[in-house]
C-alpha cells in the first residue's frame, strides 16, 4: 500500500556523538550540570544531528490550517470564518507566528490542509482532500482516504521545508474548533474522560467547557472509541482534523528524515502522541517546547513522558510556543560549541 | 552622609503606558491572554520604559566578582583561586556569560569588586575597597565603610553601563564561596534556618551542604543576626560579600535611573532582596529571569513575591540565566509592537 510509509522506522540518534557531547559539557568552564536543561538540549541535539557542533539556526516553521465540522455544535468562542481570515493574516505577516518567524529569521510555510477556503490565497500552499471536516458528533470527521491524503500532505510540506537542509523543524497549527478535536483524540488515545482534557480553547466560559466535554464523550461513544486501545488511525479519522493529520504526517516524515521536531503546545502534542502511537520510533526525534495553559496539555505531556523547555502560560498555537523556545536551543548550542574548557582557560577543576 | 543615595526614592512606572499596552494586547489578532507571560512582560516593560513600543534590545551585562574569606571553612567544591582565573576567562571570551553576550550582541562589563587579584587584568575594571572579604565565621566580612564603597562601586559600574541609554540591564556575579554568603544573608533577612537556604553551590555533596548550613547558623548567632528583622545593611556587612554589595548598589542605582533590572539566579536574587529591604521603591523595577536549581532560590523568590520567566535548572550565576531569558523579552516586545490588530487584519472578534 502507498500508505506504508508512515510505519517505516525512523533512524536512531548517534550514541557516539551524544557521549562525546556529554564529555565536552564536563570539560567546559562551569560546574558540571550548572547549565541544567541547556546541557541536556545540546547533548540531545548533538546525538540527533550526528554533530560535534549542534545547531538550531535553520529551523523552518511549517503551519497547517484546517476547519472543523464540530464547530456546528457551538464549541468555540470564535466563528469558523476566523480560520480563513487568519490564513490571510499569516501570509500578510500580521499574526504572532509571522512576527516570530521574522524576528528569528526563519522561513514560515503556511499550508491550507483543509480550511473552508475555496479560493487560493497568495503565500499559502493548498494541499487538501476537502474543505473542512465533517461534524464528528454526527459522523466520522474524515474518511480513511482523506486521513491518508492529509498525512501525505504533511509529508509533502515537510519535504519542501527541509529541502536544502535544516537543523530542526517547528510545526504549528491553526483551526477554529481544533482544541475540541485534539481533546477528543487525546481522550481516546489515553483512555481518559473528556473532562480531563478540555479547556477554554480560544476563550470558552465554564459552561462552554462543560458542553465541549459532553460533545466529546458522546462522540467517543458513538464512534466506539471509548474502548481501551482504539487504533490511532481510527481515532484520527473519526474525531481528528485535516491539519492535525497533516501534523502527524509531518512529524513522522521529519523523524524519518533525521530532522528533530520542536513540538508546540496542546494540539501539536496530541498530534505527536498520535504519531508516536502510529510509529513509536519517531518519539526520540521530538523536543517539547512549552507547557501550554490549556489544561489537557499536562495529561498529554505525561502520556508522552515529555518535559517541555518553557512554561509561559501560552495557549495560542500556530507554532508560537515552539518559536519562542528556539532562542533557548540556539543559546544552548552556542554555549556548547563556544565556551572554553578548563584546560584552554587555565581554570582549576574541582577539588578531588 | 554621602551614603544617603541608596535610600532615595526610585520613580514609579507609567500607569498610562501600561494601560495603553494592555489595551493594545486586547486588540491584537489572538485570543486575549493567549500569549500568557509574554503579554505581561510587554505591558510591564511599556510601563517601566514609558513607551508604546517596549524594547529589550540594548541590555548590557554588568558582572561583579569577589572573593570570600569564608572559603577558609571548606564550604566550596572549588578552590578560591578559581575566582581570579574566571576573571581572565570572562575577559578572554571563554566563559558562559562571554558566549551569551556575543550571541545576544550585548556589551559585557566585568568588574573586580573584591577578588583576591592584586594585579590589573585587561578588560576588567578594578573598583574595590579590599581584596576578598574576611572570614565571617570569625569576624564581620566587611566594615561599614567597605560595604558603602562596594555599594557605590555598583552604582559607578551601572552608570558606565547605561551611559548612552539602554532598555534594561542584566546584573551578574561570580565568586567562589558566594552561595554561602548569599544563603547567610537570606537566612538573616527572611528569618529562616540556614538549612532552608543552602544547596550544593558549585557542587558540594550532602555532608558538605550540612557543614555549610552549620557554619552559617553559627555565624548568624555570633553576629546577632538571628533576631527578627536585623538591619539589611548590617546583614550585608557581617555575612555578605563585596560583589554582592556591588550588586545591591547597582540594582538600586538602576531603578533610580528608570532602567529595569533583569535579575539572575540565587545570589542576584538575594542581592535584590537586600536592595528591596534597604529601598522598597526599587522592587517594581525588577524582572526575575529564572528559577535556579539552587534550592534556596525558591525561598528567596517567595520572599520577593517574584515569579520568574524560566525554570531550566540553571545554577551557574554570572548573569547567565538572565541572559538566556533576554530573547524571551525581545520576542514579547516584537509581538507587542509588530502584530496586526483584528481591525488591521480584518479578522472577526470573538462572539458576543
Amino acid at each position: 500500500m502507498t500508505e506504508d510509509w508512515i510505519a517505516a522506522d525512523c533512524p536512531p540518534p548517534s550514541t557516539a556523538h551524544a557521549t562525546a557531547a556529554e564529555a565536552r559539557q564536563g570539560a567546559l568552564t562551569k560546574p558540571l550540570g550548572s547549565l541544567g536543561a541547556l546541557e541536556c538540549l545540546a547533548v540531545q541535539l548533538a546525538g540527533l544531528q550526528k554533530s560535534d557542533t549542534p545547531k538550531a539556526d535553520e529551523a523552518p516553521i511549517v503551519l497547517f490550517a484546517g476547519d472543523h465540522g464540530i464547530t456546528a455544535q457551538g464549541i468555540s468562542a470564535y466563528p469558523a470564518a476566523v480560520t480563513v481570515q487568519m490564513l490571510h493574516n499569516f501570509a500578510n505577516g500580521g499574526a504572532a507566528i509571522s512576527v516570530l518567524a521574522r524576528e528569528l529569521d526563519v522561513r514560515l510555510h503556511v499550508i491550507d490542509a483543509g480550511t473552508l477556503s475555496d479560493s487560493e490565497i497568495p503565500g499559502v500552499v493548498f494541499d487538501k482532500p476537502r474543505s473542512g471536516t465533517r461534524d464528528f458528533s454526527i459522523e466520522p470527521a474524515m474518511t480513511a482516504a482523506e486521513t491518508h491524503f492529509a498525512l501525505a500532505a504533511g509529508k509533502r510540506a515537510l519535504g519542501r521545508a527541509i529541502d536544502g537542509g535544516c537543523d530542526l523543524v517547528i510545526l504549528g497549527e491553526m483551526g477554529i474548533g481544533n482544541t475540541t478535536s485534539a481533546a477528543a483524540m487525546a481522550a481516546a488515545l489515553i483512555g481518559r474522560r473528556a473532562n480531563d482534557l478540555v479547556g477554554a480553547g480560544t476563550g470558552l466560559d465554564s459552561m462552554g467547557v462543560a458542553h465541549k466535554a459532553e460533545v466529546i464523550d458522546d462522540a467517543l461513544k458513538k464512534h466506539a472509541l471509548s474502548a481501551s486501545h482504539p487504533k490511532p488511525l481510527d481515532v484520527l479519522t473519526c474525531v481528528g482534523g485535516l491539519e492535525i493529520a497533516a501534523l502527524v504526517g509531518a512529524i513522522i516524515a521529519s523523524a524519518q528524515s533525521r530532522v528533530p521536531v520542536l513540538v508546540d503546545g496542546f494540539i501539536a502534542s496530541v498530534a505527536a502522541l498520535a504519531a508516536v502511537r502510529i510509529n513509536p520510533s519517531c518519539r526520540i526525534w521530538l523536543i517539547f517546547s512549552h507547557r501550554s495553559a490549556e489544561p489537557g496539555h499536562d495529561v498529554v505531556l505525561d502520556a508522552l513522558n515529555a518535559e517541555p523547555i518553557l512554561d509561559l502560560a501560552l495557549r495560542l498555537g500556530e507554532g508560537s510556543g515552539a518559536a519562542v523556545a528556539l532562542p533557548i536551543l540556539r543559546l544552548a548550542c552556542a554555549l556548547h560549541s563556544n565556551m572554553a574548557t578548563f584546560e584552554e582557560a587555565s581554570v582549576s577543576e574541582r577539588k578531588a
